[in-house]
């Protein structure tokens, strides 16, 4: 099973990157972890962290992408960029899945210019696993910023490749399925939601209605489908949410804040996650959090070859059909 | 400074929202609070926490607004229910302000059918405040669900209106005023945001750009603009953050939780923002949580009446020119 890992990507790369593929190889001899970065780089971290494995090794690419904001045209600048050799290196089957923590907006963008999109789907979307009290104590939510133009037929299928990804990741057989709107009453709502509505009822999913943002929180369903304009607002909401809560609860809390801090992290980081598929191309590839850290990076590894073994790859789609129009 | 206050709204009504008139009325003798609603279980109310004073008086009406789905067509059928003669009494100038806790749809409805609009506006937006840390310790999220369909013109009109009433009721000379999006990038976003983006740029406000979810709670915007339904979504998302934080220190909290999580509440609980005025009517309407309880419905009153003293409904409108097209 083989993991390729941008190794430029993110706030704490390479150093982060590495020290979290060098983690992922030593604790699973059957992965092989493949760093994508320039070499040098790369491997002056590989010897800070005492050396590698002989299950991890480097794959050259001279450039980094612009953290800009234009991430199709700096690619088209850069070719031999870490993040689209790493996609490539899934593309002709050299790896088994990828694991990029730089700007998103490249990820999506290099998968997209890299692989093909599995057959009947129009638009790939992000995945985003968040803290929820139901059984598996997940709620993925679909899509989380890479499709901010959705119609329709876009969030009828990531209910359907929602609804498989969880079924073969979370071992939960029908997970229910939520449209995100302001209400449960069909009546409420934007057009969009209003017309995925009428979709996704008649869909192979086990379709829970529409839900509020509290209730992705709280377990009342098991994938959350929102646009990603709407998606990506939810997850960053969030993310604010609890870095003020952590700013109050230390100014707050009697004595060493740590403990408490740390039990709360625990059970709310997204390093917990590990990473978030993007849902729709032939060909896994793992987004992981801009700020990961060694533990983050790891565990996307670890949920990129989980995501192979599960066969994600091949299930995804079930249930797919060409209905929903343009 | 006469106060208007749909006593039959909200989950608790009529006891809390009575309770909260009768604290508002006690707390300060220059108000004078009107309860609407049926008399007889208003007036059973107030017996029950000590009568009231000479500055509480009940206006009786007979019906009850449903909380179904379809506002107008209820209030339609209910021409004498509580939320619509609380918003008449306002429109006849029998009170100066009015406080609703019942369902929102319903108050933005019974508004938008008794009062006019403000010259030149074009919808209502809900402005909520949420806990942010800025100078005065409020992000006002402007639109929160009036108006899930909007035109760039009605966020620019949120902008100028939002930095109107931050102006005058936090007393902020130049609220910076924030767009909701995806990244602050101006190439990132969806069409609406785009637009608006251009509008605002030229609006006669502070534009600070475009702010992702968690800018709100940084304090790095005073004024947060977005359509209703991304508002109500970040709205939610942050109260099932909340909900969900609250419930985790329950079990983590070593100890008595109680002094921990009642300081966390003080500074994070709705209760204490007072309400949500509906801006672009003429006449002063607040639309409480729906979970009220005396305390809340209390600051709502306060929040009313201060935001009659400082003359909002003559200046909410500054700027605003009818630039931005249909």
């Amino acid at each position: 099973m083989k993991v390729a890992v941008d190794a430029m990507g993110g706030d704490y790369a390479p150093r982060e990157v590495v020290a979290g593929g060098l983690d992922a190889a030593r604790g699973d001899p059957s992965l092989h972890v493949v760093l994508v970065g320039q070499t040098d780089a790369v491997e002056a971290e590989i010897r800070a962290c005492g050396g590698a494995p002989s299950n991890l090794t480097v794959h050259h690419a001279a450039d980094v992408v612009d953290m800009g904001d234009k991430p199709v045209e700096s690619l088209k600048r850069k070719p031999d960029c870490s993040i689209l050799r790493t996609v490539q290196l899934v593309a002709t089957r050299q790896a088994d899945s990828c694991v990029a923590a730089g700007s998103t907006g490249a990820a999506v963008a290099a998968a997209m210019m890299t692989l093909p999109r599995l057959p009947g789907v129009r638009r790939p979307g992000i995945a985003v696993p968040i803290p929820a009290r139901n059984r598996a104590g997940v709620c993925l939510l679909v899509d989380a910023g890479a499709n901010p133009e959705c119609r329709p037929v876009h969030l009828l299928q990531y209910g359907v490749m929602g609804s498989n990804y969880y079924r073969l990741m979370y071992g939960e057989a029908e997970p229910r399925v939520a449209l995100v709107s302001i209400g449960e009453e069909e009546s409420k709502g934007n057009l969009l939601v209003k017309e995925s509505t009428r979709l996704l009822k008649r869909a192979a999913v086990r379709f829970s209605g529409n839900a509020e943002g509290k209730d992705l929180f709280r377990g009342n369903c098991d994938v959350a489908v929102a646009d990603g304009f709407v998606g990506n607002i939810i997850l960053k909401t969030a993310e604010g949410m609890a870095e003020f809560f952590f700013g109050l609860l230390k100014e707050i809390l009697p004595g060493d804040p740590r403990p408490v801090l740390g039990a709360l992290a625990r059970r709310t980081d997204y390093a917990e996650f590990g990473g978030a598929p993007l849902l729709g191309m032939d060909g896994v590839v793992f987004i992981s959090h801009g700020r990961s850290d060694r533990r983050a990076i790891a565990n996307a590894i670890r949920a990129a070859a989980r995501s192979v073994s599960a066969n994600v790859r091949g299930e995804l789609t079930r249930g797919l059909t060409d209905e929903g129009g343009e």
